[in-house]
């Protein structure tokens, strides 16, 4: 569901950086929860003299570009901590090395989007928990795209 | 309208294997009906060690990333229908060579879009009803932007 | 805050004509005003056979593609004119140069955005005039995330 784009100049991180990054990253969708193989990496080099800021060029700049599929950030308070959770996880790959960096966001929309020609289920349904401890996309039933959580009592069946 | 961004691991498909995908989707596109010209393929070769799922590197993954800008697709039934059309249509590039893969469409503003220095005509024109049989943008009169179906009985104007 | 993405064929654009064309469309960024460094250029070469426009390969085709995150632009009247005038900002290296094009803008959630690890204050504020002033993302207090044109007359604090 995230997919991060990671635009960096050549020869900023080595493949274990890359694994690792990805890695920490990972961990903190996972703590959702949403299944952790929802979570996309993909690193890009950018050539020599191809990336300006403010019109000067800039060498030393790596530019997360991020797509948010599975889950809208809701309120304010949120939006803000989980911006700041992810500076803190990069840190130690731009800020520390001394790179210039910037991270932006964008949610599309959840039902253009399908997995191994799955179309994943919902939030928190019983299918997804299954996605979550299967760490894979596999076809799913009716039933199990119901909430693992169902609650059915009188006058909150609208909810 | 679309563009459609493949990331693929390097040699994953030939100069005719991008134009067959490319042809294949364009023509489901064309039959909505829209330009054939507004269909663009970026093929792009992801590096090795680049590409991470859930944390683990993975250089069997091909992604595509697809902004939809001339049409937002209205309702449940027609996305859902539209995300299983395109999975069947990329199977044989994907599933049936034993890739994994994923697909993702974000649906972006129409009116933030231009062609060939050309603001594109409003859906159903007169102008994209030429578009579409010229297959090439050109400019169009104020009387172009008109619906094809132009209705102007009485009580309906205000549709 | 506007990222934008050249997608371009091999050799179309010397590190001259990068800078140019980025330092172009960074000062009518810069006239809103918003900051300067918010302008981000990444240029990418499309490899030969890779860019196909409705089925058919075009390697002289140039694609981009822009994200604005710290704005919204406000009505269809500003809309168009913002599109007509990056249009003939960009003209000088795709249509004098013989070359299709095509742009487009997505506009992308403005709290979902940091830069340097600082979140970007809020529009007109006294902190991104300084911004705008030093160039360069830093720390900001509360007090400066007020409009630099504060207005606490009677009856109208609840605008």
């Amino acid at each position: 569901m995230p997919l991060w784009k990671v635009y960096h100049p050549a020869g900023a991180y080595t493949a274990q950086d890359k694994k690792d990054l990805s890695e920490r990253v990972t961990g903190l969708y996972a703590s959702v929860p949403i299944p952790q193989f929802y979570v996309v990496f993909i690193f890009e080099e950018i050539a020599e003299d191809s990336c300006f800021v403010g019109g000067e060029p800039n060498n030393n700049f790596i530019r997360f570009r991020v797509d948010h599929i599975a889950r809208t950030l809701p309120g304010p308070v949120i939006r803000e901590w989980w911006v700041r959770s992810l500076d803190e996880i990069i840190a130690p790959f731009v800020k520390d090395r001394g790179y210039d960096w910037e991270i932006s966001i964008d949610e599309t929309p959840f039902d253009l989007w399908s997995l191994q020609g799955e179309i994943p289920p919902p939030f928190e349904s019983v299918a997804e928990k299954r996605w979550v401890k299967e760490n894979k996309a596999s076809p799913y039933t009716p039933a199990e795209k119901l909430p693992v959580n169902l609650v059915l009592n009188p006058g909150i069946a609208d909810r």
